[in-house]
């Protein structure tokens, strides 16, 4: 049993107010790699490389319970990658470039061993990718969570709802989850989102957290107030990997645990913005994770007890 | 030991995307009394209206523990009147008319059983009339909460910083926060504030909630997410005075109570919210309060315990 991530594997040139880093590894699987090995070391990896991705990235994963079996490398090809440069607010950013190079011939073969995972980690890759690993599949997993984008909804909404009838979780953010259900209230967005297949959906809301939705249920997820973020790139790749890697290593896919699960996200993702790229995720130790979810309990938590004082009012 | 309450009493025109209300009861004092009455039966109010205003909206909070002694009443005079229309997405509004009447010269005279309160609710005002209430007391309160606006930092920043030195709890919304500390980064912001006076800072995020800061410890409230806003008018007004009746009510102004007294504000702010002006506070009760505070548990509660399966892991 295993968690079976599919996703990008890419170079990114990042330019924020904070800095510039040139051609750093990058990538919604890397990001998932790094944030989910933190809870779970038996991770199969699907993605696609060209010649230049380094093996020794790789093997810094592997130490951690990564496999790579299922990662196409093209020897004649060049690895997909990203630039961008993000506004002074952080909040939003222009693409630069993106060279597909060997994204554009990704169609995964998934090894045998791969083939019944406890857990899947769709990572946001275009729907009929995603359908086609499902399709691979010998049983359906324990739990299948996606990660899509509004470009999909743009140009592949047809094949986004069919693999959305396939999943348990849908991870996107709040304008995505405005754009799929066309609602402008996120309770009114959610019912129509499980309409179309997800029990439970996750809303990313940045700074102010996230919500997650399950049946008639709300959790909110507050955000750890932060004074910087050095460099918001993966971050969402981050809360999903340490997300779907929690549950994965729980094994309880209660709606109380995707709770705690959700908050091991929120907290992997509150560390992966204070460096570039991975740098950080690479960094931390249980330690670091255990204080920071203590920390989102601080920042949480209240009493709404007995208030003896008002029994008996109006 | 009663809690003093000052603002404006006034007759305001809404235009929501879901209906028109005109001339209804409004002002930031009578939103006050009728979220504070729900927790605490003693208030004292400051105010001034015209021969408009009606008697028995002022005999219907004196059932609920409210004495109008402090409000003057100008016989040759208008209430104030305010205006206003929401756009579609209820989060912006155009004021349409704004005639300040009576409150052009409000200089408020307190009764002399008003000058001991437990607690002090300075509603949004000129910082000098909020001043003015200050230097009459004859002893400095348990606890002084003040609400303000951008519009005072931009006409009257000198004054609005010398009341900041007399207060406990600043009670602003985000873009206010930002405007007055010059800092993009809320965490940022809440220092330079609490550098200015204040203690205490809570931080409203509309549908995102809030933040109490106090000395170094944050804590964050969730919103509870709403199908629908019907009409936005006072709820920042009634949240402040569900905080503060909270508090007056239990007498403990202690961290941990004042994170229970964020929650009942915000509990109180969203039923306001479900009707025009302070229709549904009127029409609420405490069972009804009740098992909103319980609402709120259950959406922010979650498990960040011991995660017995991670022990040991790198």
């Amino acid at each position: 049993m295993s968690l079976l991530s599919v996703g990008t594997m890419a170079f990114d040139s990042i330019e924020t107010p904070f800095g510039k880093a040139e051609r750093i590894i990058g990538g919604s699987a890397m990001y998932v790699a790094w944030a989910a090995s933190h809870f779970y070391q038996n991770i199969n990896q699907v993605s696609i490389i060209g010649h230049d991705f380094p093996d020794s990235e790789m093997q810094e994963l592997s130490v951690k319970g990564v496999n790579f079996d299922g990662v196409e490398s093209v020897k004649d090809g060049k690895s997909f990658f990203w630039s961008g440069k993000y506004h002074e607010d952080m909040n939003s950013r222009d693409t630069l470039i993106t060279e597909l190079n060997v994204l554009e011939q990704f169609d995964p073969k998934l090894p045998e061993s791969y083939k019944t995972p406890k857990c899947l980690m769709l990572g946001n890759l275009a729907p009929a990718t995603q359908i086609s690993v499902l399709d691979q599949l010998n049983q359906k997993p324990g739990l299948v969570v996606l990660d899509t984008m509004n470009f999909w909804m743009d140009v592949a909404l047809g094949e986004l709802k069919t693999v959305l009838k396939r999943i348990d979780v849908l991870v996107i953010n709040d304008s995505e989850a405005r754009q799929l259900s066309g609602e402008k209230a996120l309770i009114k967005a959610a019912v129509k989102i499980q309409e179309m297949g997800p029990r439970s959906l996750i809303i990313k809301k940045g700074e102010h957290g996230a919500l997650l939705f399950e049946d008639d249920r709300v959790f909110s997820a507050p955000a750890m107030p932060l004074a910087e973020v050095f460099d918001p790139t993966g971050a969402g790749d981050v809360f999903a990997g340490g997300f779907v890697g929690y549950l994965a290593a729980t094994g309880d896919y209660s709606f109380e645990n995707k709770k705690t699960a959700v908050i091991a996200g929120s907290v992997l993702a509150s560390f992966c913005v204070e460096k570039f790229g991975v740098q950080r995720l690479k960094e931390i130790n249980q330690k670091d994770i255990m204080e920071r979810m203590v920390a989102f309990n601080d920042l949480a938590r209240f009493n709404s007890g007995i208030m003896p004082e008002l029994t008996g009012l109006s």
